[in-house]
């Protein structure tokens, strides 16, 4: 009788507020825990999903509600990263990044595609893995290059101009990939949503950016309260719709739009604080949810924990590898430096796992055994980093 | 073909963000528009939810994602207003704002009551309507005598300081009536409701605020990024859920959370732009799901149309006489100023009137009436509040 009763009083009823707040709370202090334990907050946001989801207490269930919050939660994510990518910067840190990004896309790429061919998955499932392995996680090395007082080094340049450059090829090998899980192979859809992604990049960045630069100043004079926040939220939900309506995934509009506004914003802190409150609020929603997608029981597999210890080294290795190839010009510790700087993934070979797994692409064991090599790498690359720049490193 | 790939491509599909999109564009077109006119932005939004809703475009209908958006779009709304609601300068503002508060809450329930009653409805019914005519929107006024460099005058305090009681007594009839609604007057469960809601209430100002004041720095020194900020936000979710759970509205929850951090955030620039950050873009679903909801047809009755000037007229004139009676020893033009002061109602009476809709106490078509006078004072007010402060008024 209460219950009915608050319920029918609340309007929509208890159920999604109680799940929001669990999620959250959660979330914040799993990521204090990890933050003591001098370790990333964003893994003890995962593992909070974990807990509360369907593996261990079973207190939450992924729903359409908490879908779409994470979904809008990956999207603002994404749009934060770009916000934080000038164009004009990537133009600007010159060919050595760019071959760093392209031969560590290219190794991880490939040697996951064969590895799970070897193992006997079929062209599709592999594709995907081989893009799961493909983008660093820009987020997680700044922060750590960041905290040793290191982000205006050579090596560091290197790294965070590489990192992005292979976001971009991440996400544009994800659109071809996901085009190529849908269309059963079609090469003209394919290379329609190639040509399409690329085209649609290049305008927002070379034509977008520099008009959201000028017009800028107009925008922020509109009567509107805060004009210039709300025009980013339009231009990141506009151009998230814009992407996926072209067959791209909406993040990439998102991450566009980004960095469409980095130059425009760059000074503005009160957009930035605006942003920060908006994807600190909608942002565990993400991390929360993937941890409830985990299944720990697919782990009980001798099999999947093979796989699982394969792949993950096989991402250590092939960053390590093809990054430190692009830098070894650099001498070898420096080449280490870039190739360890690398190695994290984060957001976006999860995000890739995801849209497998919504696909039916890849199943509940190769979801498990790319979300343990995500968060492997993540814990993995920040000691060697502090070890490889202790010292002369420097 | 294209769209169903792309649809797959997106792992949700674009239906969400599209949706979200044209309503934040919606939204912030109409903004724009009202505050050229300088009319209030507020207005426009709803009207952006009428223009593209069932009752005109049909571009968008109301499902369970906007619902949720809108709910917790409120959430953040009350919250936000909490925020800016000290516990001590209503202590301060002393006998006569609450004098002015109560007087102001007595007259328009009772009117609105006693008028429903009359024209035929139930009890229930006219208890709702009485409700809705309660709470003046602080936002509204406030806004209008900021614009004039008015708020610090003696009239402009007590307007604010009788504002923020008559929404706490608002919030509290709200209560009241709900259980009333959903127990068929059981007045063991109404007797228990509001014991609790006031104990809540009490609890949380009196001891909450106080230690939360006091605990401030201990939480800012944690180690999650934006400790302070992500405190404010589980404080939010958790005393709605608490709210909801005794039987009162979430948003009271959400509004006394806000006002047991007001003292410890007074001087928390950050913290209010990354909230204001949340409000931003989570309000305008809130507003705009409001306008969805407005049958315009319901106004083709004669009837219907006789009903909403009645109250519209009865809503203006119990607040200036209620409100201008408290303030009758200030003089004249004073009591006239603080009673026009009071008239805007707004986003609560608005709630009122969703949670009447969607407990099914009241229909379409009142809730188009209770629409139209939280529309109609809103527009009233702002220009006659200027005469009466125009010249020597000040």
């Amino acid at each position: 009788m209460v219950r009915m009763l608050l319920t029918l009083a609340t309007g929509h009823g208890l159920g999604i507020l109680l799940t929001l707040f669990i999620m959250m709370a959660a979330a914040k202090v799993m990521a204090e825990v990890f933050e003591r334990l001098r370790q990333p907050a964003v893994v003890g946001e995962i593992l909070a999903g974990v807990i509360i989801g369907q593996s261990v207490l079973r207190w939450v269930a992924p729903s359409e509600i908490t879908n779409t919050l994470a979904e809008i939660g990956v999207i603002f994510l994404l749009f934060t990263v770009g916000l934080e990518t000038k164009p004009s910067v990537i133009f600007k840190v010159g060919t050595r990044a760019a071959v760093v990004a392209v031969l560590g896309v290219i190794a991880p790429f490939v040697a996951g595609y064969f590895l799970m061919r070897l193992w006997g998955a079929g062209n599709v499932e592999s594709l995907f893995i081989g893009t799961a392995l493909v983008a660093t996680s820009v987020g997680i090395t700044a922060r750590v290059l960041a905290s040793m007082n290191l982000l205006e080094v050579q090596t560091s340049r290197i790294i965070l101009g590489a990192a992005v450059i292979d976001d971009i090829l991440g996400l544009l090998i994800l659109a071809l990939v996901s085009s190529a899980a849908a269309g059963q192979m079609n090469y003209l859809v394919i290379g329609t949503t190639a040509a399409l992604a690329i085209a649609f990049a290049a305008f927002v960045l070379f034509i977008g950016a520099p008009v959201v630069t000028r017009i800028a100043p107009r925008i922020e004079n509109l009567r509107t309260s805060e004009s210039f926040f709300v025009f980013g939220l339009l231009l990141c939900l506009g151009l998230s719709v814009a992407a996926a309506y072209i067959g791209v995934a909406a993040i990439i509009g998102a991450f566009l739009a980004g960095m469409a506004l980095a130059e425009a914003t760059e000074k503005n802190q009160t957009m930035h604080k605006q942003m920060g409150g908006v994807t600190e609020f909608l942002v565990p929603f993400f991390l929360v949810n993937i941890g409830m997608q985990l299944r720990l029981d697919v782990f009980r597999l001798r099999s999947t924990i093979m796989l699982t210890i394969l792949i993950t080294l096989l991402a250590v290795a092939t960053k390590l590898i093809g990054c430190g190839v692009g830098a070894l010009s650099l001498g070898w510790r420096r080449a280490a430096q870039v190739g360890m700087g690398m190695v994290p993934r984060g957001e976006v070979g999860i995000v890739v796992a995801q849209i497998g797994l919504s696909l039916a692409v890849i199943d509940d064991a190769l979801f498990g055994v790319v979300l343990f090599m995500a968060v492997a790498t993540t814990l993995i690359a920040p000691p060697f980093l502090k070890l490889l720049f202790a010292g002369k490193g420097r």
